[in-house]
């Protein structure tokens, strides 16, 4: 046989592997898959190196399937190359299995979860962005929608492939017209994403995605290129099987009952291909970055400053010990302090513009081949990549955010800047840690714990300065939480973090003119909040408590407070509680309700009840 | 005076404005004000008509202004027009003044908040759309900056604009070169911006941004245009100020003291010019679309029905009866049901593809126009879009958001499907209700309370299909709550809504036949949750609660019940704790610890502390 005829044969185990797999499951997406078999066969089984026997060898070809919904093609494929037995394709979405609806890397080969459309090719840009970095001489190949198209997000990680030249990389679109409820935008019209990626600066090849030779020679072609390429593929939805192909109504239907063996007597019965023997290994094997080392050098601080320039300082001292450490930036590196680090380490540091969503999906895919990615913005922005913080979770990676500017305390600039859902994002995420510093000491505390964390952290900065509470050698691990003034005669306990912390602290000595003794608390790890610590310490201050953040009502300390003490304390809670506006930082504070006087008000409140 | 000279001094009077703005707030953006000068000159004295005693008047052209940061140069341009007083102006940033550090619709005249970029756009192909419906002759006009075409809202919106050949609509990008921290992606490169904006479909005109000819030309020919027009204007950061211009470092800087004396000597006297006289008035005044009637026909159930089923059901008959409701689809209308209105109403339905920001930003614009936009997608897909719904909030938008297929009821297409965040996202905002009804006739009846009620509302809705609870006559405001099961001897109170309250109520059948007593209560309204109600029925229940949600730990339901029970109750909350995975409803349901059985244990547990 030649190489088209075993091509075409593995195209059609795929095929009938996609039909046989979701009519068992009784849900999915058969017809997306036949229109990809071809490609996938050309993929897997000529143009990509990987050693079957080792996911993360560090020399094996990438496949992001950024059309996450094509699951079934995904897994077959594998199974056809021998990495999973045939057998196990037919427990397709059981809670048993691996083989998910939409890929997750609980199956060790997918790097990425995807399944939310248009971010596979930010995680591919994050991944050849790895390989360069770490000299490795393998290709990343994004296997993408059409209709996914539409999302902004592929036109900014299309833009930062070409601005780094990113000649290891390649997109391949499978055009097959249709999306879920209708014809895409563009249809079959494909010139239209011609003259869109070439705008955009890359190479492109349109292909008949059908046509075995057609296939073979775009990616021969792309290997050449000098710059990112998009393979521009005509495809059918439903290929293969008469009575789907190309109909609308079909997207996301397994072929049930007569139509399941229909489709099945058209495939006709399965060729007699051994595919495993066409996996093309890699010449060598290297090793993947490993981090090692996260006690950085503290600096010394002599007076107040912000959180943010304390996160600057901790940034560059891990990097400086810790060689996998790469920050992102969407523009704001002067506001951040990671500029320091993008000075000191210019090969590590990405400027992502003015595109967080591609900022987020780069770090995945950074993070899934070994780098250990600090990315920092206003928090007020960190909800522009909130899809992708999200898949990050599900993607398992290993991913540092800092949001600066949060709160009213910013002041002037009004609320568009101002980062008061930011909790409400990384809160409901589990497993991810949520740290609010309130001094620079606690922060570099902070970011070297975020850095041994393995998973996503976030940490809050705060841009004006506050005064120090700390020294260089207080830990604060996830999950703990500061006294910062206590007495046997406490009657109202106040926490506090960030900001708020410092406005607890001008409330307690107003307190103590008047002879009223609070407890105050630094609940500097909103999540997992210190919930032992916080309900002993809460209990012995009467079980009364105010809890004052510069945070919307819900989402952020104060939920997480209410949860940890239900039934155990009566709170006053003081947070943002209306849309807010323009002014000073301190004038914000007092209209919403979240400084000194208002904490003072609160105690007395409770006292008198 | 030719007309060129006219504006010329007018554009002098603005960057005066824009320099002792800033120097007197003490903070702020003059550079980029100084930059856009020329362009605003001709835009509001030469180029868009308005009436400056009637922002609302349906006639009037329309400016949103994405670069939210040069709001200086916008307040001082309604200062020359006469709709504020000149010396208002020395208020920039004030807590006391509507001209906020970037532009909220507290300023009457704007329409929409800006200053998270690249969103102003979508805004304006909303408004564009809503013109066309309401036969307006209106324009439209977008001033954007070159660093934001970075972000791939952008581009979603440039796909829009093209779609429906929208020639109401001009957008200007100020290309000045320099972004906050360094150069843009594309410097002066505006050949760059040239191959994109044509790719997409759009005509475009580049130009020299201070030449005032040149700019008149461009709108005049835009005006002929039969696609929408891409203004492309080469720009000087900081011009007319020597030591600024074209320098990096001046992003959001003031010009104070020294700097500030020889920049104002540098730009000269004020120009002795009534730009007031210049205003171009429309010819005659329309009114807007007004919403009347909301209490549309209910369906009758014979059988149980998915809420998603019915809130399509709700949605096509409030159309009927109401001609401002505009619905928007992200390609999933035959999930949503929203295909049904699509149906019947194709001129007010919108398309918006696999664009979810998109779609909320044109929201806005439509908002603002007077029309009532639906907008559904999975609840999963609605994070893509936090950082536009986030500012639809400060835009005081009125916008119905529904998102399907939520929670791990979901079952097998797996966690990138499932929306386990998406309360997390609406209860932060102030003044957004947040609705989960459990069976289709609160459906119902949630969609007209969120139509009526003036803001954000969001509708979480159901994969499968749930037994009828309620009748069609009941009633669901915002802030109510249903008792579903009542006796005097109830021992725990069990709280859920949607896809839980019907576990809650299998978890009472099988309490009762072991003769334990259980309150039920359907807090369908999850923000404002029903504290009062709640916490008596809570209270008379003996203060035990167990609360069961299908959405991560944090952020929803729980959040809600603890804050509002604060020191009253002992709670045992059941939510997602881990991140899921495929498999089928109800064995997820089990697995994540929030069916009947779960429910029972917790109750127990609760009964025997």
């Amino acid at each position: 046989m030649d190489k088209t005829e075993i091509l075409e044969k593995i195209a059609t185990r795929l095929r009938i592997h996609s039909v046989k797999m979701t009519t068992k499951a009784g849900s999915g997406h058969p017809t997306t898959c036949l229109s990809m078999a071809d490609l996938t066969a050309c993929l897997f089984f000529d143009e990509m190196k990987y050693d079957p026997k080792n996911p993360d060898n560090w020399s094996n070809d990438e496949l992001v399937l950024s059309k996450g919904h094509a699951a079934p093609i995904l897994w077959a494929a594998y199974a056809e190359a021998g990495i999973i037995p045939e057998k196990s394709l037919m427990n397709l979405r059981k809670i048993t299995s691996v083989l998910e609806g939409h890929p997750t890397p609980r199956m060790k080969w997918v790097k990425s979860a995807t399944g939310s459309l248009g971010q596979g090719l930010s995680v591919g840009v994050g991944m050849a962005l790895a390989m360069k970095l770490g000299k490795s001489p393998a290709r990343v190949y994004v296997m993408s929608g059409d209709g996914e198209c539409a999302e902004g997000s592929v036109w900014e990680a299309v833009n930062m492939a070409f601005l780094h030249k990113l000649r290891n990389l390649c997109l391949i679109v499978d055009i097959n017209r249709l999306s879920q409820s209708e014809q895409t935008m563009h249809g079959h019209d494909i010139k239209a994403y011609e003259r869109k990626f070439k705008a955009f600066g890359w190479d492109v090849i349109s292909i008949d995605g059908h046509k075995i030779n057609e296939i073979l020679r775009a990616f021969k072609k792309a290997r050449e290129n000098a710059m990112p390429t998009a393979i521009l593929a005509k495809t059918i939805k439903g290929k293969g099987v008469s009575f789907v192909e190309d109909k609308n109504g079909w997207h996301g239907k397994p072929l049930m009952g007569d139509d399941s063996k229909r489709a099945l007597e058209e495939l006709g019965s399965m060729p007699s291909v051994d595919a495993k023997k066409y996996v093309r290994k890699p010449k060598k094997t290297q090793n993947q970055p490993v981090a090692k080392r996260y006690n950085f050098k503290r600096t010394v601080y002599k007076d107040k400053a912000a959180t943010r320039r304390a996160y600057g300082n901790a940034l560059l001292n891990l990097g400086k010990i810790n060689e996998t450490v790469v920050a992102l930036d969407g523009d704001v590196k002067n506001s951040t302090y990671a500029e320091d680090f993008f000075e000191a380490f210019p090969k590590r540091s990405f400027q992502s513009y003015i595109a967080e969503q591609n900022m987020v999906g780069m770090s995945i895919g950074m993070s899934a081949k070994g780098y250990l990615p600090f990315l920092a913005t206003f928090s007020a922005f960190l909800s522009r990549a909130h899809d992708q913080i999200r898949m990050s979770a599900y993607s398992f990676s290993n991913i540092k955010f800092c949001g600066s500017h949060s709160g009213v305390s910013i002041g002037a600039d009004g609320p568009s800047q101002m980062g008061l859902e930011d909790l409400g994002i990384f809160r409901p995420m589990p497993g991810c840690a949520v740290l609010y510093p309130s001094d620079a000491y606690s922060t570099e505390a902070c970011v070297e714990s975020m850095a041994k964390h393995k998973g996503l952290a976030y940490i809050r900065t705060t841009r004006p300065a506050t005064p120090l509470l700390y020294s260089k050698e207080d830990k604060f691990p996830i999950g703990g939480s500061k006294v910062l003034k206590k007495s046997k005669n406490d009657a109202v306990a106040v926490i506090g973090a960030g900001i708020t912390v410092h406005e607890a602290l001008k409330a307690y000595e107003q307190l103590k003119a008047e002879k009223i003794s609070v407890r105050i608390i630094d609940a500097y790890s909103v999540e997992p909040v210190d919930k032992d610590n916080i309900s002993r310490e809460v209990e012995e201050a009467g079980g009364k408590v105010v809890v004052a953040e510069d945070h919307f009502q819900n989402g952020g300390l104060g939920d997480a407070v209410a949860q940890a003490l239900s039934g155990k304390a009566e709170i006053i809670h003081l947070a943002v509680k209306d849309l807010p506006r323009s002014g000073k930082p301190e004038e914000l504070l007092d209209k919403y309700g979240i400084d000194a006087n208002h904490i003072k008000k609160s105690v007395k409140k409770l006292i008198s009840r």
